[in-house]
C-alpha cells in the first residue's frame, strides 16, 4: 500500500441512479467500486466510503469487518439506513450526507405537485384523453395557508419557494424557536393544531424515531377536506393505512407523495389508483446532471477530508441528521 | 323612465361561466338581464352594457340599435369580440375590460403547465395508471430563461411570478423600452431573435392585427427541441397548424395551451392525443369566486361612472387593449 488515499465508492448492483461519475475524482487517489460484500482484498487500507447506492442498508456489517474506515459519505440527504449501532459504538468513523444538492428540485417539484393540484391538471389531462372540452373554475395557490415540517436545507428550500408565491408558511421542527425568515418555529409534536391552520401539509424531515408515524390519523382529521399533504421525506413519516383511509373517506383532499412506507410501493397498493394522489418513484430531488454535483460535493469533502479541513454536512448519528 | 342608472347584463345563453351575482350591484339601479338579442323596450334608455358573456360577438349590431349607451364592459380581459367599427364610429361609448381580475391565478396557472412540464408530471401520472414504478430524472426551472411576450397586467404578472423562481426573464412587447422591473423590453418583431434565447416562450397578449399568427414556423424553430410554449391570451397569436407540424416532428418539446384558434377546439383535432401538450378549456384565468372579484371591478367602475370620475381600465378600440 502507497499513502495514497484509498476511496470506496459502493456502486449499484442493479443500477436505479446515473453511475457515479469517477472522472471527476482527484487523480491522485486509490479508487476502488464495491458492491454491497466487498471482498477483504477491496476494504484493506481503505480509510473513505462513498455509498453511492441509496437502497445499500448493511453499513453495520461492512463496519465490523474493517477497523480502518474512518469517514462515510452518503449519496443522499436522508441517511437513515445508513444510522447503525456500529457508527455509535466508532467515533472515530464519520458520517456525512449530501445535503443542498437537491434542494432547488426538491423545492420545485413540491411546488409543481401543489400547483398541479390547485389547478386541476390531472382532471384536465384526464378529460383531454377523453377529447372533452369542460369548463372549470379552480384554485388559486396566493394567500393559502402551508406547514413545512422539516427545518432543514430542503424544508426551508419548500418553505422559501412557498412564500415567494405568497403563501403563509409555518415551520415546524422538531425544537421550537425564532427563524429570522419565517418567524415561530412550531413544534411537531404540536402539529395536529397546526395542521387545522393549514390548507397545505409538507414532509420534509428525515427519519428519526421522532418522525416516525408523525403524521397519523389525527393529524390528518386535522388538515380536513380541504387538505393536500406532500411529503418528499422518508415514507414511514406518515401512517400510511391512515392517509388511504383518509383519502378513500375524503377527510382530505389529496396528495402527492415521492416516499412510501415500502419502496418499490406496493404493487397491490391502493394509492396507484386513487384519484388526487400523485405516486412518484422517489424522484423528487433528481434532475438531470444531479450526479454531477453529487460527486462535486464528495470531492470537495475529500479535499477537506485530505487537507485536514472539517468535513461539510457532518451527521449525528444519534439524531440521524446534521444539526444545525 | 326615472333617472335611474339603467345596467344591461347580458348573460349567457347556455352558462359555462357562474352567473353574474347581481346581488353585489346596488339597489339604486335598474339592472335589466338580457340575451343577445334584447327587445326595444330592455335597450331603452340603458346607458350601461355589461357583457358577461364572454362569447358575445355582436356588440356592433347592437350598438346600431341603440344611440343611448354610453359605457360597455366586458367580463374578460382580452375584448377582442367586443371590437368593431361602430365602437369607433361613436367616440362616446367607453370600452371597458377586467383587467387585473384574472392576473395571480393566469400567472399561477402558467407556474403549474411549466412546473409539470419540467418535472414530467403528465409522464408520472401516465406510470402511475399503469402501476409502473419508473425512477426517472426530470428538470430543474431555475435558471432557464423565459420570454413572456405581453407587458400588460397579466404579461407582468407572469412575468414576476417566473423570476420569483429564479427563472431569468425577458419582456417582450409591441414597442421596445426600459422596464425597472425587467430591464430592456424586446420588440415583439424581434420574436424569431428573442425565441433562439430562451426555452419557454408564454403568450399573454390580447389579439390585434400585430399579434394574430405572431408565433408560426420560424419562432418554434427558433425555439428548439428543448422550447415549451404556453398560451394563455388569444389561440390566432399562434399558428396551430405549425406549432402541431412543431410538436409532431420534435422541434420543440412541448406546450401549454389555454386557448385554440376556434374554441371549444375541435374534436379533430391532433392536439388532444399529443403527448407533452396540455388542452386546457380556456379557464386558467377563472378561480373559484372570480365571478365575485369580476363583479366587484364592475361596480367599482359602476360607482365611477355615477359619481362622473374617471372609468378604470379603458380600451382603446384602435388597439384593442388598455393602453400603458
Amino acid at each position: 500500500m502507497s499513502g495514497r488515499t484509498r476511496v470506496l465508492i459502493l456502486t449499484e448492483l442493479e443500477p436505479e441512479l446515473p453511475p457515479p461519475p469517477l472522472n471527476l475524482l482527484p487523480d491522485d487517489i486509490d479508487v476502488v467500486e464495491i458492491n454491497s460484500a466487498p471482498s477483504d482484498d477491496q476494504l484493506a487500507g481503505a480509510s473513505v466510503l462513498y455509498v453511492w447506492d441509496h437502497r445499500f442498508a448493511d453499513l453495520g456489517a461492512l463496519l465490523r469487518r474493517t477497523d480502518q474506515l474512518r469517514w462515510v459519505q452518503g449519496a443522499s440527504v436522508g441517511v437513515n439506513r445508513l444510522i447503525c449501532p456500529e457508527l455509535a459504538d466508532r467515533p472515530e468513523v464519520t458520517l456525512t450526507n449530501s445535503r443542498g444538492v437537491f434542494d432547488t428540485a426538491i423545492a420545485e417539484w413540491v411546488l409543481a405537485a401543489v400547483l398541479a393540484h390547485v389547478k386541476g391538471l390531472n382532471d384536465t389531462w384526464a378529460l383531454q384523453r377523453q377529447g372533452r372540452w369542460q369548463y372549470r373554475t379552480t384554485g388559486r395557490l396566493a394567500g393559502t395557508r402551508a406547514a413545512v415540517v422539516g427545518t432543514g436545507s430542503i424544508g426551508r428550500a419548500i418553505a422559501e419557494r412557498l412564500a415567494r408565491l405568497d403563501v403563509e408558511v409555518t415551520l415546524v421542527g422538531r425544537a421550537p424557536g425564532d427563524d429570522p425568515q419565517f418567524g415561530s418555529i412550531r413544534r411537531s409534536t404540536d402539529l395536529v393544531a397546526v395542521a387545522a391552520e393549514v390548507e397545505l401539509l409538507v414532509l420534509a424531515v428525515p427519519l428519526t424515531p421522532a418522525t416516525t408515524a408523525l403524521v397519523g390519523a389525527a393529524v390528518l382529521a386535522a388538515l380536513g377536506p380541504q387538505g393536500f399533504v406532500v411529503n418528499v421525506g422518508r415514507g414511514p413519516t406518515v401512517v400510511e393505512s391512515d392517509l388511504i383511509d383518509a383519502l378513500r373517506a375524503g377527510t382530505i383532499a389529496g396528495a402527492a407523495l415521492d416516499v412510501f412506507e415500502v419502496e418499490p410501493l406496493a404493487a397491490t397498493s391502493p394509492l396507484w389508483s386513487m384519484p388526487n394522489v400523485l405516486v412518484s418513484p422517489h424522484m423528487s430531488g433528481d434532475y438531470v446532471g444531479f450526479e454531477i454535483d453529487m460527486m462535486a460535493a464528495f470531492t470537495d469533502n475529500l479535499r477537506r477530508w485530505r487537507s485536514g479541513e472539517p468535513l461539510h454536512n457532518i451527521v449525528d448519528p444519534a439524531v440521524g441528521y446534521v444539526p444545525r
